[in-house]
């Protein structure tokens, strides 16, 4: 995707990244388990870098470990500028997803 | 991407939390420094509790710490049912802000 | 929160003002009365300040007054600067809600 | 904030409507006078009928008066069923705009 | 305008897909030729298969021609059910971009 | 309406303007059918000269020709200048719409 609805400094929130962050966790579970899934908790995330407006800005989640009814997500936002082969990992984040049944209780993922 | 609706079981998704959490810290941490100030980390968040559809979410935001250059605020989010008077805690999260200048560098707070 | 998507002159819309008015008398009428409610009408509502980009938006709903089956709330907005301790009111008006059944019939909000 | 979606009557919230008839102000008193121009005051609005979800919405605006700088816009909204050729008068309210110059001060627009 | 949800079939309207189409073969084009690109023609794009709501969808596009100054870029669309491994090509098209200099005038993109 | 959600050249993308054409196809087909419609394909669109931001946009959406279930509806985009009276058409695109019953299987528009 292209970065970003800009705000006063025209560069990305970490709230945003925040939220496709989670976007992808969500996909990257779900895909994995083909169970509806919740995310219980994300851990501490580092701006090391602003993502600055006009980049082109990728999302990449890796499941990391499964529990028994939890899946904890790996994702990286990399920041690739567009006149410029230059690119380079901004942010990395954990996320904890859990399966859900349909009253949203935890059921086993494997 | 998912398609179409934000979220199939009619709750607050974690990432839109995450993203009005951030916002709030960095309103929070404005209104204490004056200063220009951006997300350097979110710590561990707990989403304890699911925020249904049809609820009013409430963010309290509060300075919990200040460093030379960074201002830690701690955010809560309550859910407040719309038709009863029944409200709790759902979400507790903290957000380091760093006070920066023009050239994005970190500046002293107080 | 902070102001805005802008238009060409950088500064809030009125039409987004109205907006974020008439939301917050919803959720003022609906804790007041913890029943579903409608807008009603809208009275004059007068811009006297333009509300520029990059200032914080301060809204605040009151119950005026009650009569059987409507709760007129009254909605300042106050204007405050980002770096300067700076704010007023910029808007004031008043919503018209009343309390409906299912049905949408209006009924007692007290 | 409510969370999570907007309306849970399924029709168009009143500030919503608020929304859109002053963006069509907007451009009338833009095409009227080819002069920036800014909302002024919206005069009272009523909502006599709700606008349901699964409609077609129409906004007609017309120049109703114009003073030295000034030009109140009419708005009505006609909302038409989708698969009948019913179609009523929903909404009508009164905007008034100004023309201004690049200081945000009146000017004449004719 | 329709009032109020986007789609009352739970599909993804064809709009929607064409939007997010040009956004990919925008982001396609750039980093092929690290030049800016404008859109300046899109092919006939069939939709052979509603894109239903609750899905994964994915958008895939390549560099299929490449001109003096222009870049054809074709694009998928594959829709992913969540829950099983069920997975097919739902749309394709073709976008034909331009690299510009700042006066919007064709450059060479090799 | 006002352009633009600006891209980073200030002008509306290609995919935008798309998405607005197949609205009122949507709205045009309603309205001649009075049944539900869907999009089943788009004819090649040429983005002859770009719609820049500051501009007014207007679309004019008729039907062309009429199958037993397809309705071709041919849509112009005509850009207008905010501050002078200078309006050409900018877009011209076909779009083939379908009337489907609650099975999504075409039915007879006449």
């Amino acid at each position: 995707m292209q970065c970003c609805a800009p705000n006063h400094y025209d560069t990305l929130f970490g709230g945003a990244a925040l939220q496709l962050m989670d976007e992808v966790s969500f996909i990257c579970a779900t895909r994995f388990s083909r169970q509806k899934v919740v995310t219980v908790s994300s851990d501490r995330v580092d701006f090391k870098k602003p993502i600055p407006g006009g980049t082109l800005v990728e999302l990449i989640a890796n499941v990391e470990t499964v529990g028994k009814s939890s899946i904890v997500v790996g994702v990286d936002i990399f920041v690739e500028e567009m006149y410029t082969e230059k690119r380079e990992q901004a942010v990395h984040g954990t996320f904890t997803m859990v399966a859900v049944d349909e009253n949203k209780k935890p059921v086993a993922v494997v």
